[in-house]
């Protein structure tokens, strides 16, 4: 048996841009529990809500100090007597809100997600929380049937990337909206019915491509002129879910939309999902992203990963546009 | 049995400012056909929506030239033999596009809806678009109960005075916003729970006086930062419905409060119901005012009557603040 006692991490003390406030630190590890499990931690993604969670703009803010890093995979390296079945090898998704960019972790294995062995690790550590957004999107706003369509900007997200494939699995048509126009063949390759410039020229073009149909839902996470071309390829009683840009280029209120074409405007949050979830919602939530992983139908694509001492540079990174996937933190060979 | 053959109207032949587009014609009636009813006008109001009409802004504009007047009521003079039971005596709404701004019409029997004689006839004449409005705004998008909060800004218009009396018929709380503070006194004698001025120093107030409950249902005929103070008195999964203001100030996309507080922006047109909706609830929407108008649980004020020929005058009024009811025509002295 290993011991462990100490663990890099990196934590920030106050809320700020990545490079004045997250430091790397050396954390000490308590003595295992009997319900509890060591894990070493895999891999662990930087999402724009790990940045506004830094900069103290995201919904809900941990107590500082604290870790960053809001979702990972690990590996148990030893388990309590009373740790739930789960055992040395079993490879979890991380608990929330115990800052992920770090090595190691203790945690209480009540409530740890199980991830099969048979997932890629980069993909298995970006599974907790853009994967869910997208199934949670199509499914909790309008009921979305084969031959519907669904149009979202910000396409070549990862939330993009996994709405994309969700939906083509099921024989949803997509409008994708992205900014950079090398996204084009890359989205369709992944099977994007259309693939859009996010520009004022497209709006009407867009609607046509639906074959006048309109879209049935729309999925902003933009704002500004972007979700008015959203709203403006929707179908007459459609719905607009905005799940993300809450730091973007505010947008004026449709109302005319509202009133004469019934379009309805809704917020989606993951956290409030979580919340409000049963154990077993969540287990058959993720039992079914899982299986798509490991079938192939949903992968995001990885920019490169960083080993946690490259933080400065994958924070970089991050922050900039033109990426062509996601910065992840990389702790082991495997 | 009286012979009319023409009538005087309040016409306009292309879209602009009432004093420039509105003129009084003679128009000439067609012989009453079987399926016929001969109408005198006696009563139909100024409503905003005549005004966006008359402007063109509004969501659903007639063939010109056309008659003014969205709604009324009259007296059945003449029926044909096929009038659908209908006689003459008996008081109708105005049928919808026929424009009430006259003194007689003809029209189809069918679908006419009859209006008791024990309501008074200015009332009668507001019956077709304010009332359905409130009682629609109330039914279609929350589900209501005793002791909930319902908030709504312009509350000293006709929706807002019928809002917060069916609203307390039904045990619903109701905080009102208004711009003029004479209002306070007159909403509350009228059974508004509570009455606030519409500006910014009253939104954390607002909040309060639910209890910190907050509102389920906001209601925005406003827009600008009116329609973003209803959403502050918002609770949590609570709805804002816009169903005027259109050609008001724009107000910016609630984002944050979409998200993290699951608001939900709706919009209604009472056209699109009236669309959709079957003649039987129609026949029950209005079976319902007509009670509730007749024992007098429903009135809303009217500043003065004027005769057709006093248009200028009357439209004048009907645009300017300040006034304490709504501007009708009237065309007898019934």
């Amino acid at each position: 048996m290993i011991t462990v006692t100490k663990t890099n991490a990196l934590r920030f003390h106050q809320h700020g841009l990545p490079k004045d406030v997250l430091r790397m630190e050396t954390l000490p590890l308590h003595p295992l529990a009997e319900d509890e499990v060591l894990i070493r931690v895999l891999a662990s993604p930087v999402n724009p809500s790990d940045l506004g969670t830094l900069a103290g703009s995201y919904g809900a803010l941990p107590k500082l100090p604290a870790v960053a890093g809001r979702e990972g995979v690990g590996e148990i390296v030893e388990a309590g007597p009373a740790a739930n079945g789960l055992a040395p090898g079993d490879r979890v998704l991380l608990p929330e809100g115990a800052g992920g960019w770090r090595e190691w972790m203790t945690a209480p294995a009540r409530g740890l997600i199980p991830v099969p062995a048979s997932i890629p690790i980069e993909q298995a550590a970006m599974a907790s929380i853009n994967p869910p957004t997208a199934r949670l999107l199509l499914d909790s706003f309008v009921d979305l049937r084969p031959g519907d369509w669904v149009a979202q900007n910000a396409a070549n997200s990862a939330v993009g990337h996994y709405l994309i494939q969700m939906a083509r699995a099921r024989g949803v048509h997509t409008l994708n909206f992205v900014r950079d126009p090398a996204w084009i063949s890359r989205l369709r390759d992944l099977g994007a019915d259309e693939v859009l410039v996010d520009e004022d020229a497209s709006a009407q073009a867009a609607r046509k491509l639906t074959g006048g149909r309109g879209a049935k839902l729309a999925l902003n996470s933009v704002g500004g002129p972007s979700a008015i071309r959203l709203i403006k390829t929707l179908a007459d009683g459609g719905t607009l879910v905005t799940f993300g840009g809450m730091t973007g280029e505010p947008v004026r209120f449709p109302t005319r939309h509202l009133i004469f074409h019934d379009i309805r405007l809704r917020g989606f949050w993951l956290n409030r999902w979580k919340q409000d979830a049963t154990g077993e919602q969540r287990a058959d939530l993720f039992a079914d992203i899982f299986a798509q992983m490991a079938d192939g139908t949903l992968r995001a694509p990885v920019e490169s990963p960083h080993p946690l001492a490259d933080h400065a540079t994958a924070l970089e990174q991050a922050a900039r546009g033109g990426r062509r996937g996601k910065i992840l933190f990389k702790m082991t060979d495997a």
